[in-house]
C-alpha cells in the first residue's frame, strides 16, 4: 500500500475497539430483525413493501431487503438511483418530482436498465419526461403525487389528477401507475394515538381521491406512501397498496422518541463509534465526532448504554460530553470516560447521517463482519 | 460515456442556468478578493497566515492561498490532510489533538512527505506520537494547546505546559514549536465591540502563558489561533505569531450576521444553486435542496438577492420557500418563482456544507470556469 493511502477504518475480524473513529457501525443482528419484522408485517397485511433507500444509500442493504421480499426500492433523487441500478436493483420508484432536462435524461437512461417510476404534480414535468424517454427509447411508470396534508409537493384533488392524466395521454411510453400519498409530518408525532389519527386522516384523503378517480373511470393500480412512523396504520388502512418506510432498518434518536404501542417495534442498529480525544486538565470529555460525522437537525446524539453521559454540544469535529445522573452535569457524581475510550452514539437523524459517510462497518457479536459501501452518499441531483 | 455514469453537474463555459442542481458554486471574483484582503492584512501586521482547510477541504483553494503568501495550512483531522499532501502542500498543522495508534501512524507517514505539526494536551498523546514517529523514522513539530476560554481542548496554564514539555524531552524527533490558543466561541459574537473584548481576553490569557514560559526559560516560536470572526483583533494583538482563519474565503449566513466595523470585510462567494421542483397546485414553492445539500446547524439559508423569498424549512431533499415582504409570508404580495427557476442560496454554515459535496463549481461573470474537487470531503478520521 502506498504510504499516502488512507487505511480502512476496520478489517473483518477486528474487535470494536480496533475500529478507527469516527466510524458508522451497523449492528447486524438488530438490523436483520428489523428487516424481518417489517417484511412480515407487510406480508401479513397483503401490502407491498418498497423500502426507501434514501435512509441507507447502501446497495448491500437494498439487496438484503429485496432478498426478504421487498418488491423494489424508493429513491428520492434520480442520481441516487444510479448505484442501485449498477448493483442490480431492477425496480426503483423515484418518490419525488424532478425538474430539468438533465435529470429527465438520466432517468430515461436508467429506464433502459430497470423498471423506473417517478412522481409528477405539474404538466411541465410530464413534457420533460416525454421528451427524454422519446429520445432514449425507454418507458416510465408515472405516479401522480397528491397532497394528503403535508403541503409540500402534490396536487390537491381528483380533478387536478385528471388534468395531468390528460397531459400523459399522448405519450404512450409514459404509463399512469397510480398515486403517491405521502405525509411526512405524521412520522414524528410522539403519541401513538395522535399518529394513528393523523395517518387515518391522510389515508382518508387518499381514499377519497382514489374513489373520485374510480367514479371517473380511472383505476389506480398503486397507492404508495407511508414511513416508519405511520407504517402500522398505513398497512391496516385498506387504501395503501404499497408502503415506503426507510428508517426502520436503523432507527435513530428521533424515531426512538416516538411512543410505540403496537407489536411492530424496531431496534437501534446504527451507531457512530467515537473516541475521547481530549480531557483537558482532566475535567472535560471531548469526542472526535461532531457536525461532520453526524446530523444534528433532529437533536444531538445519545450515548448508547451510558445514560449518565450527555452529548451536549457539536462543533465541526468535536463533541462535548458532560457527565452526571438525573440530568445533572459534571457534578462529580459519575466518573468521566478516560482519554482514548470508545463511546457509541445514537444519531438523532439517520438519513442525513448516512449521507456523511462512505462506509458502514457491519458488526456482529462485537466483531467486524464486513464493510458496506454507502454508494449513493452525496448523490442529491 | 457509459449510460450508467453520472454526467458532471456543469461544464466549463456553461451559463449558470445550465448547471444541474443542487450544486455548490464559488464566485471566483469575490473569492479572490477575499484571499487578497486576508493576505494583505496579515502581511501588514507581520503575522503569518495559515488558513484553515477544514472550511474548504479543497486542494485547489489551498494552493491559491499558498500562492498568495500563506505559510501553510491547518487541517482539523489527520485523514483530512492526506489529499492536501498528495496535491503538493508541504506544511500542514493539525490544529487538534489526535487519539489512537492508527491516527498517529498515518500522521507519522505524512511527515515523511511534508512538514507536519500537531497539538497535544496530554502526555498519553505524546507517547503515541513518539512511538509512531520512531517506527516511521519521521519528525513532527508539536504545539501544546492551551485553553484560552472555550473550555474545549487544551491545558490551563504554564505549569501544565511545562509538564508536557518534560514528557516531550526524551523524544528528539518531536520538537516543541509553541502554543495553540484558539477560542472558537468568540467567532460568532455579533457585536464588533464584544468580539474585540473577548478576543482581547483570549490574547491576554495566551500572553500570560507565553510570559510564564519565558520566565521559566522556555521560548514559544509559534503562537497560533484565531478565526474569521476574531482575526482583525488577533493580528493586532502582539501575541499571535500566526492566524488560522478559514471561513473568510466563502463567508456564510452565520458570519454574515456579525457586525463589521473595521476595514477587513469579506464577501459572500459561496452559493448553493437550487431549482424550484414543485409548486403544488400553484400555491407553493419547493426547492430541490435540503438537509443533504446544506448544513442547517447555524440557521437556514438565505435566498441571494431576493429578500422577499424566505427558505423556511429543510427536509432531507426539499427546501420550502415562502414569499412575502417585511417578513410576511405567502401574503400574495409578491410573485412566487416559477417551476424550474434557479435560486441561489447562502448556506448558514460553510464548513459542514462543503463537507456534503464532491465538487465546487467555480464561476465568473455568469459562466462556469472550472470544477474543483472537494477532495477532503468526509475525511473525519
Amino acid at each position: 500500500m502506498s504510504p499516502l493511502a488512507l487505511p480502512p477504518s476496520a478489517r473483518p475480524g477486528d474487535p470494536l475497539s480496533a475500529i478507527d473513529t469516527p466510524a458508522l457501525l451497523l449492528e447486524l443482528d438488530a438490523f436483520e430483525r428489523n428487516l424481518a419484522r417489517m417484511q412480515a408485517a407487510a406480508a401479513a397485511a397483503g401490502v407491498a413493501l418498497r423500502p426507501h433507500a434514501k435512509a441507507h444509500k447502501c446497495p448491500a442493504i437494498a439487496l438484503a431487503q429485496l432478498q426478504r421480499g421487498a418488491v423494489g426500492i424508493c429513491c428520492q433523487k434520480v442520481s441516487e438511483a444510479l448505484p442501485f441500478v449498477r448493483a442490480g436493483v431492477r425496480d426503483i420508484h423515484i418518490s419525488n418530482e424532478i425538474g430539468g432536462a438533465a435529470k429527465a435524461a438520466l432517468l430515461a437512461q436508467l429506464a433502459l436498465h430497470a423498471r423506473m417510476s417517478v412522481c409528477v404534480d405539474h404538466v411541465q414535468q410530464i413534457e420533460a419526461l416525454a421528451a427524454a424517454t422519446r429520445a432514449a427509447g425507454s418507458r416510465l411508470d408515472v405516479l401522480v403525487e397528491i397532497d394528503v396534508g403535508q403541503h409540500r409537493c402534490g396536487v390537491d384533488d381528483a380533478p387536478a389528477v385528471l388534468r395531468l392524466l390528460d397531459a400523459l395521454g399522448p405519450h404512450a411510453q409514459l404509463r399512469f401507475a397510480g398515486l403517491q400519498a405521502y405525509q411526512g409530518s405524521i412520522q414524528h408525532l410522539r403519541g401513538h394515538g395522535e399518529r394513528r389519527a393523523a395517518a387515518a386522516l391522510a389515508a382518508e384523503r387518499a381514499g377519497a381521491v382514489v374513489a373520485a378517480l374510480a367514479a371517473a373511470g380511472q383505476r389506480c393500480e398503486v397507492v404508495t406512501g407511508g414511513g416508519t412512523g405511520s407504517v402500522e396504520f398505513d398497512l391496516a388502512s385498506g387504501v395503501y397498496t404499497e408502503v415506503q418506510p426507510g428508517s426502520y432498518v436503523f432507527m435513530d434518536g428521533d424515531y426512538g422518541r416516538n411512543e410505540v404501542a403496537g407489536a411492530l417495534r424496531f431496534e437501534h442498529s446504527l451507531f457512530l463509534a467515537s473516541t475521547v480525544m481530549s480531557v483537558g486538565n482532566g475535567e472535560r470529555c471531548v469526542l472526535d465526532a461532531g457536525l461532520k460525522s453526524l446530523a444534528t437537525d433532529s437533536g444531538l446524539p445519545g450515548v448508547w448504554g451510558q445514560p449518565q453521559l450527555h452529548y451536549v454540544s457539536a462543533n465541526d469535529e468535536h463533541g462535548i460530553v458532560q457527565c452526571g445522573v438525573d440530568g445533572g452535569v459534571d457534578g462529580g457524581d459519575v466518573a468521566r470516560p478516560a482519554l482514548g475510550s470508545q463511546l457509541l452514539l445514537v444519531p438523532g437523524h439517520c438519513d442525513p447521517t448516512l449521507n456523511l459517510h462512505e462506509q458502514l462497518v457491519a458488526v456482529r457479536a462485537g466483531r467486524v463482519e464486513a464493510l458496506w459501501e454507502i454508494a449513493a452518499r452525496g448523490l442529491s441531483r
